[in-house]
């Protein structure tokens, strides 16, 4: 059939969505992080009655909380974002709550917006058991949903002041609640635990995220200038290990630089992206601060605990993206800056072209190259060694397409049976321009993409 | 219906693609530029017999025939690019036949590819009338369609050395069978023709492209360095005006950066777009040659002649986007530089989230608001000041959903008179940045483009 004569037809059948009910099960209540208390509730935002959708995260440490966030580069923050980076400056890195909601961004909302975040912040200081001494504000915002719209704030400040430490846990019921107020278009709540030891004390980490839309994030640390281009994407992770303040934030944009800002649903960027750790000591009252400058090493293993756990909550949200049938790693080689390799892997990763391609299943490394040669660099591509290989996720043998400029004569057979796979690896390897490597995690660009999007008014 | 149902449906009712037919329609043969001679004919490169799939098209003037011509920036030029560069390099500017095939992108084909190419420009280079006396080779070639397969070059050659001046007419039929060897998966083949007068002399220009998908063009003149991001677009203008070569290069690289650089079908930049332009002043064997040292204000008539007439032609492309609805301009309005008012139109105009609320017709400043916000300025935007306002082409009243940075009340039954039209404009206006203006045209994201792109193997 010719593309002319397939463009009349009328009505396409859709490849059903594979079912993601599997990436979320129950977690060990003592895989949780201690000194929190949390809990989802209904207030009121979305209108189907009992869904989640106010977060609470308290810190009852007796140690200091240290806080950090990045926040979304596009010029138009929405409000809950302004207000957490100011939270955060005053307070110099340190906080001791996160209040969320879902159903409603508060982006573009003037004034108001604003007022009705301070009310959230507020309203959450007061549920501390110790509030500050100098007045000082304990509590970070984030808001996603749609945009334009107030907050019914009455419900949300009802719903705050109504919760009591009877309602506020820590176990894996009030986790999972908490994880499903972060949810919009979602499928599943994002919820992880881990346990790591840094200087033989063992701790945990706990974080929870939502994308699903709007998700090409492009966050830095708070007050950063406006960056280059690029969803909603709330997160948070909670550690009961102790960090400083400044090198709990050198961690967190080294992590979200090589995780959250690693991922592409659609590549458009969200005006309340924002991601927060908070780290409270909790696990232990004796050992020492982990700090950049007066324990490297410790600070060295942190940070590589961050970012895989960090990662690891990305790429929930990738597995997720609006109608994705597919979870694609895109990895750059022998690239002569990190930069470089991240930018080829950011356009492979965005280009329509090459996500429909994975979404129809076709091994079309055409489109790949188009992609990678269309980016800028520090370094000229020498297209004669440039190679393209997809390797299956079954351990199988990998399948080169492109090497050192020369296609391949590609087996279909074996091409297909990679590329119906729900995970596989698409490399790009540079050849001799350095040896930095980037990777980058997206999905495939589907007919659902487009219904979900088509009417969604967010 | 929640978002979450809606994942689950199996199957959708596209709305049909209406039909382009009438954007092309006859031109009187007397419109045609003078001294022009050329053909399209089915070599064989495309597997449906007698479907024109190579285009030759000769100056036949007297007077010297300059040439100019503006390249794909990314790193894997096709061999038809390298070779075009190089012969244009070599001609100081000077070029008079353009040969073209479609079916085949002769794009990462290595030496043989380089083979082909200089091939196709050789046995051009023998239906000139006056060969170059130095034996230079006087043509320029593009090719466009599937990447990564060699040419079947014996069948090219054959096509071409068949040519006799019989065969090669500068009539309407003529035009007409060249503009259909452009075409890939455009419906309807895209020739253009204008008159103008300049110093009291009357020229006139006709134009031929291609586009459909793989377009977001970012084309520099010859030997560039590699630019930033972003399509196979193909096209040509020749007209009759006496134009020196460096002033037609200069007229030209201004009007592709106002024109093809300024379209966008899915944000995917070609190893193949080529825009080629030849004045061979068979219009009037007297009129002085227009440049723009010796006479400034006939080259400005000029630039702004070619400039209008580009965008008329990089219109009829997104017009014929695969899947594409609508027909949608962008405008960017009091911005500090033309480079940040034409960032901003392309975030918007390649917004996955924008392209797709167009599709659905939903008023969506949300996400028009969120991609203008996460493009990087030379002077940050002001979100107090930053007005969305949807515009109808039928003359009526325009619709501001975005005022000073506060959201309308949108009247939601005029924002649907206006998007279920075919053409409407998205003016984004900055407020007090400065007072730069930069147009985009762009086309919705439809599952007619998931379906187009899904399968097949470009």
């Amino acid at each position: 059939m010719s593309n002319a004569a397939k463009r009349l037809l009328s009505t396409v059948t859709i490849k059903p969505t594979p079912s993601k009910a599997h990436h979320h099960s129950p977690i060990p209540s003592s895989s949780f992080p201690k000194g929190y208390a949390l809990t989802g509730v209904h207030a009121g935002v979305k209108k189907i009655s009992g869904v989640p959708d106010l977060g609470i995260i308290l810190s009852t440490s007796s140690r200091p909380t240290s806080a950090a966030a990045c926040f979304t580069r596009n010029a138009f923050k929405a409000a809950p974002v302004v207000v957490s980076e100011q939270v955060l400056a005053a307070n110099n890195g340190r906080a001791r709550a996160i209040v969320l909601n879902s159903g409603c961004a508060n982006a573009v909302t003037g004034k108001q917006g604003m007022e009705d975040a301070w009310a959230m912040v507020k309203a959450t200081d007061a549920l501390l058991t110790n509030p500050s001494v100098a007045d000082n504000n304990d509590t970070l915002v984030m808001s996603t949903g749609v945009i334009g719209q107030n907050l019914p704030i009455s419900k949300i400040l009802t719903a705050i002041n109504s919760q009591t430490p009877k309602t506020l846990l820590n176990d894996f019921d009030a986790w999972e609640r908490t994880a499903k107020a972060f949810m919009t278009t979602d499928t599943f709540p994002k919820l992880r635990a881990h346990t790591f030891t840094i200087n033989g004390v063992e701790y945990r980490m706990a974080g929870i995220d939502k994308g699903a839309g709007m998700i090409h994030p492009n966050m830095g640390p708070p007050r950063a200038s406006t960056g280059q281009l690029h969803a909603t994407l709330l997160g948070c992770i909670v550690t009961d290990a102790p960090v400083s303040p400044g090198s709990l934030q050198n961690a967190l944009t080294y992590a979200v630089d090589r995780s959250f800002n690693s991922i592409s649903v659609d590549g458009d960027m969200s005006t309340n992206d924002t991601i927060i750790v908070l780290a409270n000591g909790a696990a232990s009252e004796t050992a020492a601060e982990i700090d950049e400058a007066t324990d490297p090493e410790a600070y060295e293993a942190f940070k590589v605990e961050l970012t895989a756990f960090a990662i690891d909550l990305a790429k929930l949200v990738v597995r997720d993206g609006e109608g994705a049938t597919k979870f694609v790693t895109v990895t750059v080689k022998n690239a002569a800056t990190y930069e470089d390799a991240h930018k080829i892997a950011s356009q492979v990763s965005t280009s329509n072209l090459v996500k429909t391609a994975l979404y129809g299943e076709d091994a079309n490394w055409g489109r790949v190259l188009a992609a990678t040669g269309s980016v800028s660099l520090t370094r000229d591509l020498d297209p004669t060694t440039v190679s393209v290989t997809f390797i299956p996720s079954d351990g199988s043998a990998p399948l080169p397409v492109l090497v050192n400029g020369e296609p391949e004569k590609v087996d279909e057979t074996r091409a297909k049976e990679i590329l119906v796979q729900e995970d596989f690896e698409v490399e790009v390897d540079l050849g001799a321009l350095g040896k930095e490597e980037a990777r980058y995690w997206t999905c495939d660009f589907s007919y659902e993409y487009v219904r979900i999007n088509g009417d969604y008014r967010s």
